[in-house]
Formats: structure tokens, sequence, C-alpha cells
């Protein structure tokens, strides 16, 4: 065998490239033969998982483009000098090894051309030589730039920033170009995020089911923490860096004591242990009632010395353990759950004592803003009418966490009017990645468009231009603490998603979180081309797809304003059901739920112009229609469709969206990986099916009030309404 | 590219193998290059996630031994003309392409020498051809035979059987021959299952949790079946099949009436085709109250008229969606769970009815005899009680399910009084490879040397001799049915088993199922050979390792016969609770449950001489001492010892055996794959600590009662007694 080897390997060597380690340089060339080997079959790619996610490092194909990177990155400069920095050149190895098919050597310095060089002027006196300091003052504590650039005489390039985890940050944003095919010529980046809290919040309880999860149980495995390290915990916290997010609450808002006792903390501090070189601080979500649950108090009133004083404890045993501890996530007096209220406190007093307790080690305290009451009038105008009177109250170490509707997650909402009135609160909008109204783990939506509507939207608070994004930015007033959370929904399914597309709301939301005005077809595009191809037409078609599948998800659901039409495990329709006439409010004369100053008046919440333009029938967007106002059936629409009419075609137009994403779907058979192709297939054909179901169920039974034929031309649902009610009864979801 | 590939494949192919397809040679040269360049960096093999468990097709490293198998299995002569015959090139491509790094050709006749010919009489002239059908008479429905033959003046390997099925287990039997690097030279091998029923139970709900089960989630998808053929459930198909097992229940006997609903089965039917080509039926656990809750009747009675046609019609779904379904699982009055006795019904009249239902279409009814009161004088008496008096009463399409011990799955017990007790009613063993009371996922335990304790145990039904082994291969009575069913934990885990040993148990369960004379030690062996590696060395370690683990299991937990001292979770120690003094009866004066005829009088359940032999504190095995006898403290053990230190002794035995088990286990660093080392490694750890939480909280809790030393030169438990109890508070088990 050894003779066999070496002949192979002098073989090898002797065409190929120079300078370049030599058993590595054989295992890519290997792995690029065996893979060209697989495409001399029928299909073109092998079998993926989905695991990688977006860090997927094959071997770029373009030749051209794959010799100019190699050219590029014949060598590393770079100290380790710490835990992060470790973090960077396993990533770079990692990633060119597999994008490159070459392991370039880290060294101490420049010696020829190809040279990557990462640093800060603190470990790197290339980078401190470099006379960049006012672009580096300039990029704040986790911003980068990345530069072509003439050191010494040799060609390299640049990444540089004022911390290691800007090198960590400025790293990724290499990878990713190289990930998408970018030229490096005159390359010349700049780059700080937008906000400082950038968040995922994972609902996942302490029996490692997950709430809203959809993708198998949680990623932590607390029966065998903290001995064993999975890997698949670096990994995450590798995918989690990779977008810019530095902070994760692991549990879920619903929240059980357990996982602040010194049993959990130890399993605790070996995730924290393990995210820390990426930046991700840990953050959990407490029970507003641990002192009672926990420490055996007889309450747990935010203004008792005895409660304060067992945070405070508590608070030392978690930073004992877990130093860079980032704070509480607190859902209370909401849907059930404890909080200051009991004890006749309001929720300034409640979040201003946790506060105080984690102040001392620069924790914060994330306060919900989810409040509605049991028998609501309005429930949209609930979180406005107890938060803005309160406005000003809060500890400067206390953030509030806004859904980004005054609902729920639905489909779609306007914005929350919170953002923008609360000028003295700092702020954190709460998204969801995961897909709780959306067909759960089964449909194929794409959150990047939903989550522009809501960071692109004016507030008006500082009159035009005040939009949500600037708002959460620091940009309208002068916040502390604010950004972007997501609720996402990753768990041990193989692809860590169950379905394969949610992988790019998480990534559109955390680059979004990084930079508010990247666009969503934009970052759709990145995401094809990391993930699953860089050919123009795979790139096309499945953008194509992705940005149509928001507006389908919300035609054959709940249109033109609609909302919580669904079943009570938010899957399938109801429009039939207590709840959904609350909110729809559909009746003989016509339907929607009057919010205009006759109305429950929630439309005085949103400033001028928007109050009025939101309340005039006229005015108003049509996609809001419907949330705003009760609109008669005959009600006239921009299309010259009733509003019957109107409203039939959107739930036909949702469903026809669906078929045509199918259509194109099947058109990339061979020219992506079976598997996934497989997969997504599938569940296609699962959403085509819901979205019939869901069309019939509310047609016809709106159809019931209006009275109203289907306009010609359409198909005519199938079956009757009785057999559509029965469906709720016969279709187990869990 | 093109060029480089082809000078490459010139260079490859003029120092190689002759006649072997093109691509494929390389593709298997280019695997065993970056298998030999893998090994020149730190460590030997690189990391494996246990995915493919005993199916792992790793390139043969000796190369003596390749280059045999290489010039046996150049060509394979097999006929496609069914699903399973597909199955076997399948898996023969599949072994042959990882195992020895090519890909036969399948040719339709014999022309060379190294030729693998596979079929039967029907599908294959030469098979015909070949005069051993006195042989294959004596192979039944599902033996085969291996045989090295000389045909048309060839070398060939012949695998024959009277079906196709028996093909695909002569087929996994050679590849498993090639794992485990057997010679092949004068192959002579004839093999057929001793038992027609050989079952693996999963104990799934329909929400995807698995009751007692440790590995993650279900296997089966339920939201997103029938469209999506997740490819797990082929490669679960082929684990079982390998091991000759030939049907599944695949919902948990704690069942809930929507699996037979036609919304449920068409999900099922996808499993069921998915399965059949490996000889895999597919069962239901049913609920007995179906009849009310799914088809609105008023009860459930087995005599009611009503009751019977909706079954038979329910019946007649199943088979129109399950051509080859298997039949129904039933817990009937049993912990909860509805059944006949409910309208005054006996078990096999409840039995019977369902029967008659499935009869039509060769459906069986396997009934769980797992039935105990509330509260019981001796729990471990009532199953005997309650069936004995019922034998002859069963259908011959009935066949009961029996555990293996008289109480639960206790880490030791004996075995069932029920085996040799039913001369006329067809017997099932069930086993638990899942680890319930075993430490969950945590714990190392090949369960191999237990399932071998019951079927080597003596009846005495039919005088010496008759085994529990010959009494469920239908060598003792004459059954219809009988055979070995074994609850498994399969689940989402990427390993299928969360430790990854407790695939060893399934292994060697499913190889017990078709040959139950097989040596516990043998299949650890093969299991190892398969799994891990042929290094002698690796496979003395581990051996030894899990040889002795299951001794260590019931020595740190329950020795000499004790029982039910864990938790509720059945994870940690409680002695002191109400239920485990119920069972272990300590107090001043000893330990132990008399179960003699001065007692409840089980011994009596058994035949003679074994209920004497039990009943003689002087005779019985003390491994089952306290089972049937409670013990003086002072009493004389055969050590010399008294009980209180043969105890305390145990105890600390069992924890010096998992301290020697990590010892071993840390042998091995560096000869196996990392991640699998590292992960068991840490379990290791989980285990050493919790082996001494049970034997100082067992010790330190009788001690309360014996009030006897710890004897000399053992380590004294760290904490006191109240410690360990408030462990059970505080220590968070799902």
């Amino acid at each position: 065998m050894t003779t066999r080897l070496s002949a192979l390997r002098q073989y090898l060597n002797s065409m190929l490239f120079r300078k370049i380690h030599y058993h590595l340089i054989t295992v890519a060339v290997l792995t690029a033969l065996l893979f060209s080997f697989t495409q001399l079959k029928a299909e073109k790619a092998p079998a993926e998982d989905g695991y990688s996610m977006w860090l997927r490092y094959n071997l770029i194909e373009d030749e051209v483009l794959l010799k100019e990177y190699r050219e590029t990155f014949e060598n590393i400069v770079l100290t380790r000098n710490s835990e992060t920095l470790q973090a960077v050149e396993n990533e770079l190895t990692k990633g060119f090894t597999g994008l490159l098919g070459l392991s370039p050597e880290v060294k101490s310095d420049i010696d020829s051309n190809g040279t990557l060089v990462l640093g800060t002027p603190a470990n790197s006196e290339i980078i401190a030589s470099l006379k960049i300091q006012n672009k580096l003052d300039r990029l704040g504590e986790e911003g980068f730039l990345i530069e072509q650039k003439n050191i010494q005489g040799y060609h390299t390039i640049v990444v540089a920033a004022n911390t290691d985890l800007g090198v960590l940050y400025g790293a990724f944003h290499l990878l990713r170009m190289i990930q998408t095919h970018q030229p490096l010529a005159n390359l010349s980046v700049v780059s700080r995020p937008h906000m400082p809290l950038r968040l995922a919040n994972h609902w996942d309880n302490v029996d490692r089911s997950v709430e809203r999860g959809y993708a198998g149980l949680s990623l932590w495995e607390w029966s065998t923490l903290p001995e064993y390290k999975h890997p698949r915990y670096a990994d995450y916290a590798r995918m989690t860096a990779s977008l810019g997010i530095n902070g994760v609450a692991i549990n879920n808002v619903n929240a059980v004591a357990w996982f602040i006792t010194d049993h959990f903390l130890k399993k605790i501090a070996v995730l924290a242990d393990i995210f820390r070189p990426y930046g991700i601080k840990v953050y959990l979500s407490i029970n507003y009632s641990s002192p009672v649950s926990l420490g055996g108090l007889d309450g747990a009133d935010p203004l008792d010395s005895m409660v304060i004083n067992w945070w405070k404890e508590r608070v030392q045993h978690i930073y004992a353990s877990i130093p860079n501890f980032g704070g509480f996530l607190v859902k209370a007096d909401s849907e059930g759950q404890p909080g200051p209220k009991t004890y006749g406190r309001n929720h300034a007093q409640g979040a201003n004592m946790l506060a105080e307790a984690l102040e001392p080690f620069g924790g914060i305290v994330i306060w919900r803003a989810f409040v509605y009451g049991e028998r609501q009038a309005d429930r949209v105008r609930e979180a406005y009418d107890e938060f803005v009177p309160l406005d000003g109250k809060f500890k400067d170490n206390v953030v509030l966490q806004i859904k980004n509707g005054p609902l729920d997650f639905m489909p779609r909402e306007p914005f929350s009017p919170l953002f923008g009135a609360l000028p003295k609160t700092n702020t954190l909008i709460e998204f969801q990645v995961t897909q709780e109204y959306l067909g759960n783990g089964n449909h194929l939506v794409y959150k990047g468009p939903m989550f522009k509507e809501i960071l692109d939207a004016d507030t008006y608070a500082k009159g035009n231009g005040s939009t949500v994004g600037k708002v959460l930015s620091g940009e309208v007033f002068d916040y502390k603490l604010s950004g972007m959370a997501a609720v996402v929904n990753p768990g041990t399914d193989r692809n860590w998603t169950g379905h394969p597309f949610v992988q790019s709301s998480w990534y559109a939301f955390g680059r979004l979180a990084w930079d508010y005005s990247l666009p969503a077809g934009e970052l759709a595009e990145e995401w094809i081309r990391m993930t699953f191809s860089n050919d123009e037409m795979v790139i096309s078609t499945i953008k194509k797809i992705m940005m149509t599948s928001g507006e389908a998800a919300v035609n054959f659901r709940e249109p033109l304003g609609l909302t919580h039409i669904g079943t009570g495990s938010h899957y399938g329709p109801a429009p039939w059901s207590n709840r959904s006439n609350r909110f729809h409010q559909a009746d003989k004369y016509g339907i929607g739920f009057d919010r205009t100053i006759n109305g429950s008046n929630a439309v005085e919440q949103y400033y001028p112009p928007l109050n009025d333009i939101f309340n005039d029938i006229d005015r108003i967007p049509e996609k809001y229609l419907l949330w705003f106002h009760h609109v008669s059936w005959n009600h006239q629409m921009k299309s010259g469709h009733t509003l019957w009419e109107e409203l039939v075609y959107k739930y036909y137009e949702g469903v026809e969206q669906v078929r045509q994403m199918q259509a194109e779907w099947d058109s990339l058979e061979g020219m992506i990986d079976r598997q996934r192709f497989q997969h997504v297939k599938a569940l296609l054909e699962i959403q085509e099916c819901d979205a019939v179901r869901w069309r019939n169920s509310c047609v016809l039974y709106f159809q019931t009030l209006s009275e109203l034929p289907i306009p010609e031309g359409l198909e005519q649902p199938k079956h009757d309404l009785d057999y559509y009610k029965e469906l709720e009864r016969k279709v187990y979801v869990p």
C-alpha cells in the first residue's frame, strides 16, 4: 500500500499546485475527483442532509474562481492568543479546506503573495502598523474591515477589527464572500452591526420538548450535560456567530424554575463555555415565582426584601458559573405566567428588581411586552395601553421585548404601535422564525420580506422616516440597549429546522439584525448560494419560490388583514370557531374588526398621519383593510372587485402560488442534491393540500354569511363545509 | 480537468485489478487512499456518528483478506424479479462497495471464477439445477444455505433459499461474515430461524414521544407522512431485517385509537410498503376502547355484535391499506388500559373477538400478559394466576406475550413461571432492549447475558432440559405461533439508540430470536467487529466491558435478588420510598420478600424441582435469594460473609466494575474513532457517578435498619443519608 501511495502522491504532486501541504492537497483533489465521478452517474449531486446549513463549504466548481481564490489564500497570518482567534483559525481551515481544497499555512509573518492577515491593533503588529486607526475608530466593538492591501511588497487581504470578536465576524464575512462567489479585486468592506442586541430565543422546555418547535427535541441534551459535550453545540455556535447573533436565551419564556438551580447551572455553564469564543452570551428565561418554588418564600413580591435578596443570591450563583451571563428574559403576567401584578406591582417595578440584582455583573433584563387579558374588548390595544404609561420608569439595563405586531405572530400584521411610542424605554423587537402560524415544519415560507415589511414601516415617531428599523437601531431615540430577537426553532432534526427552508428565515433574521437595510431578496440569494448552489438557474428558481412564499402563506390563510382563523394547534383552518369569529367578526353585512375611531379606536395608538390613514377605508393599504375595518361584502376594492370577490380571489391566488412554487421546485430535479430535492418536493405536496383545505374552509364558511357565489372560472371546492369542519376533528396535529 | 482525470484513471488502471467497472473501482481506491491519509494525522480514525450501526461497511484494512474477498465477489448472479431481490442487490452493492471497495457486476449467468450466485429454485435455474433440494427442504420459509461450489467449472459461492426473503437473510449473513473477517474456504452454512415470530415493539406515542425511549423522538414522522418518505425508514428496515426480525409493532402498547383511523392508515401504509421487501410486517398496538372513542359505540364488550362488527370493519380497512398487516398487539386491563374485564369478560374472550376479525386475512393477536392489581399481596404471582386457568381457551391466531420475568424489567429476575405453564397457549417472550431500569440512555449495559440467562433457564415443564428457549421455539409444546419480542428504543438521535451500546443489546436480541443457542459473548464480539473494529485489542477490551456491564448494573442497584429500589422515573435510587419498601421489605431483622411456602408461595408456580430449590434458603442460587426469601442480616452466605456484608460488598463491587469499565474504555483512545470514544467516555463518567449514588443511597439506608457497620477497607460514603435523599428532589429527570 505504501508504495502505491507514494507513487500516487508523486504523480499528483507533479501535475498540481506548489507550496501547499502535502496530503491535504491530495485530500482536496481526491474530493474533487470523487465529486466529478459522482457526476458521471445519473444524479448530478449526492444526497445532502442539510446539517451544515449556510456554512456548507463544498468545493467551488468554477475553475477560474477557484484558481483566483486559491492564489489569494495560500497563507494566513494570525496570532492564536485567544479562544476567539482559535475559533477564527478553525473556521478558516474548515472553510478553505472545503471551499478551496487547500489548507493554508498559518504563519507569524508575511513572506509571500496570497496572504490573509487577521487581527486587531492589540494582537497584531502588522495591523497596528497599517495606519487604519481612523477607520477602526468607526467600527465599534464588533465591526470589522476587509481590505486588499499591499504590505511589505506582498499582495494581502487584511481583516481588521478592534476586538477578537470583530475579527471572527470579519472571517465569517470573508468566507461568505467566497461561498457566494464574490470577486475580491479592490476589496474594501467596512461593516458594523446596527444594533447592540442580536438575539435568538429558544422556546425549549426542560423535558426537551420545544414549544412551536417542529424540528425534533431541544438541542440541549440535559441528561448527559455537563459531562458530554455534544458536537452539535459547537456547530450551533458557529452557525449563530456567522450571522452576528450575540446572545441566545436557551429556554422557553413559559419558564420553569429548574434552569436557575445549581444542578442546571453546571450544565448550562458548559454551553456558555462553548459559546463564549463565538461572542455568544447565554440568557435564561426565568419564572417570576422562583423565590416561592425554589426558595421556599411565601411570595415573589418585587418590593419584598426577602425576595430581592433571594434573587441577588441566585444571580451571584449564576455569575459564579457563567461569568459572561447575559441576563434574564421574562414573560410575566402573561398567559398564566406569574408576575409582579399578583403583588400589586407594575411591570417596571417587577423588572427593575431583577435589573438591580443583575446590574453589578453587567447583566440585563429583557421584559416581554406580550400581555393581554382574559376577555379583552380589543386585544391588540392592550400592550400599548399597559406599557406606554410606564415609559421612563424602567432601569437602564432593562429592555422591553415587543412582538413585531400588536396581536401575535400572524402571517401579516401592521407593526406594533409600541415601536416609536417609548422614547425613554430600551426596545427590542421579537420576530418569529419558527412557523407557529405558518404550517409548522411543513410549509415553505421565507420570512425575509415579512421582517423587512416591519423594519421598513414608518412609525412617524419623529416625522417622516422614523422607521421601525431606525427605532431599533437607536437612531430615533437615544436607547442604551436595543435590537432584534427571534424565536428560532432548531432541534435535533438532522437539518436543524425540520423544513429546510426555515433555515432561510433564520438566516435573514440574523443578517437583518446586523444590518436592517439589507434587501430580503439579496439575503435570499446569499442563502441559496451558501446552502444549495451558485448555479444561476438554481438561484433564480429558488429565489422566485422564496419571494412568493410569504404572500402565498397570507393569501390562502388570512388575506386582506384577517387574523387568527386557525385551529387551536395553529395549523389548520377553523374560521367557524368562536375565537376565529371574535377576530374576523364576519356577519351578513361584511367582515373585519372595526378598530377605527368608531370601533376600538386602536388606530389612535399610531402617530399621524398613520392613524388617519389606517382610519380611512379609502386610504388604508388593502393588505391591512380587515385588521382595522369591518367592511361590507359589497365594498368596492381598488381592483374593481367587491370585497367578497377580492377575498375569494386572494384565497384562490394563494393556492395557485403554491402550485407555481411546486412547478418551479420540480424544475430543479437533478440540479440540486436528491435528498433535499425530494424532501422539499414532498413538503410542497403537503402544503398544496393544506392550502386547498384553508381556502375551501374559509371560502365556504364565509359564503354562509355573505351568501354570495364563488366567482365564475374558479374551481369549485371538492367537498362541502361539513367535510372541512370534520377535518378539524379527523386530522391529528400534535 | 478531463485530461487530469483520464490520466489519473489510466494510472490507477495500470496498477490495479482487471475486469471491474471503471469509475467504481476508482471511487473505491480513492476511498481507501482517503482513509490512509487520514491515518497520517493524529487521530487514527475519523469521527463517526454511529448512524450505520452494525451495517457499517468500512473498507477492510487487512490486505490479505481484502484480496481474497475481492477475488471471491467479482460478479453476482441474481434475478431482480421481486422487491426483495432488488433489496438483496442493493445491500450487496452497498456492502461490497464499502467493505471491498468494488462493485461487482450483476450478471445473468456464471462466466468466470469469483461469482456469487443467489436465488431460489423458483427464480434461478442455476439454483434449481444444483441438486440441493433435500437441504432446501430443511430450511423452511426463511432459512438459507451458503456454500462454496464449483459450478460449470467456476469457483462460486451460492446463497440459496426457498423464498426471496430467505435469500435476503442469507445475503445479510454473508455480509456479516465479511464484516467479521471470517474465512470463506470450504464455506458451508445452513441456517433457519428457531422461532416464527421475531418482533420489535416500539413504545412510540402519537405525539412522537417515546415511552422509555431516551433516544430522541419517534422514528415515525407523522406530520409529513404519507408524502415524505424519510430516508431513515429504509435504513431502519435494513437494520431490522439484517437480524432476521420479521415484525414490528410501531406504536406504544399504552395505545391511543388514532393509529387505526383512515387518516393514520394512509401514513402507516407507506411504512409497511418500505418494510415489505425486507420481510417485515407491521403490527399495531390498539386501544381496547376504540369502538367507543372512534366508533361512537356505547361500549367495547367483546361479545357485543356491534363491537364485533366494528372491529371487523376496521380490520378490513386496515388490510385494504396494508395487505400484509401482521396484527394487533394489545395491552388490556393493565395499568389503566381498558380491556374486556370492564364488561365481565375474560382475557381469552377479549382476545378471541379480535382474532376472529383478523383470521380471514392471516392476522394475529398478540395479547400481553402483563397484568396486576392495584394493591396486590404479591404482584409477581398475578399473571400466572390470571392466565394459567385460561390455557387452551385462546384461538390459534392468538399469542400471549409474557415479560421475561414475573415482575417487570428489573435488572435481574428469575424467568416468569408462565413459560412452561401454558402447553395449549401460543407464547412469546417480551424482553426489553431499552434501558428503563438500567440508567436510561446514560449507562453502558449489554443485555446479551441477561437474555441468555432467561433463555437457558430450565422450566422443567417436561423434565430436565425444558428451557425457556425451547418453550419459545416450540420444542417443548406444539405451538402454532411463538417467539421473541423486544421493546426497542430507537429514535431520531443520529446513532438511533442514544447510548451507542444500546445497539449491542438490540443486536443480541435479534440474533437470539433467530438462534437462541448463540453465546452472548460471541454476539458481543460480532457486534464489536461490525460496529467498531476487527482489531483484536479493541475487540477484547470492548468485549470485557460489555460482559461485565450487566453484572455491574445489578450489583450497584439491586444485587442478590432485590427489586424496584428506583425512583419514580426508574433512574435514580430511592430505597426509602414506600414502593421500594414494599418490594425489599427491609427491617431490623433482615431483607427480602418471602415468596416461600411460608410467604406468598410464589415458588409453587414453578415446576419441581425448581419450586423446592427456590424455596430452600440453602439451595437457591444466591442471585435470586432476596427475591424469594426474607433473610436475616446475619445469614451466612456461601462466601463466608454475612448477608449484610455480602450485600455491601456487592454494592461496592458494582461501583468498582464501572470504574474498571472506565479504565478499559480509556485504553481505547486513538484505537477507535474520536466521536464515539468521547461520547462513551463521558457517559461512563455519568455512570460512575450514578453508581456511587446508588451504592451510597442503598447502603446508608439499609444500614439504618441493619445497624451494622460498612466492612473495613471500603471507602466511606462521602455524604450522609439525608444528602442522598435530597438528590431525589434536586436532580431533574424528565
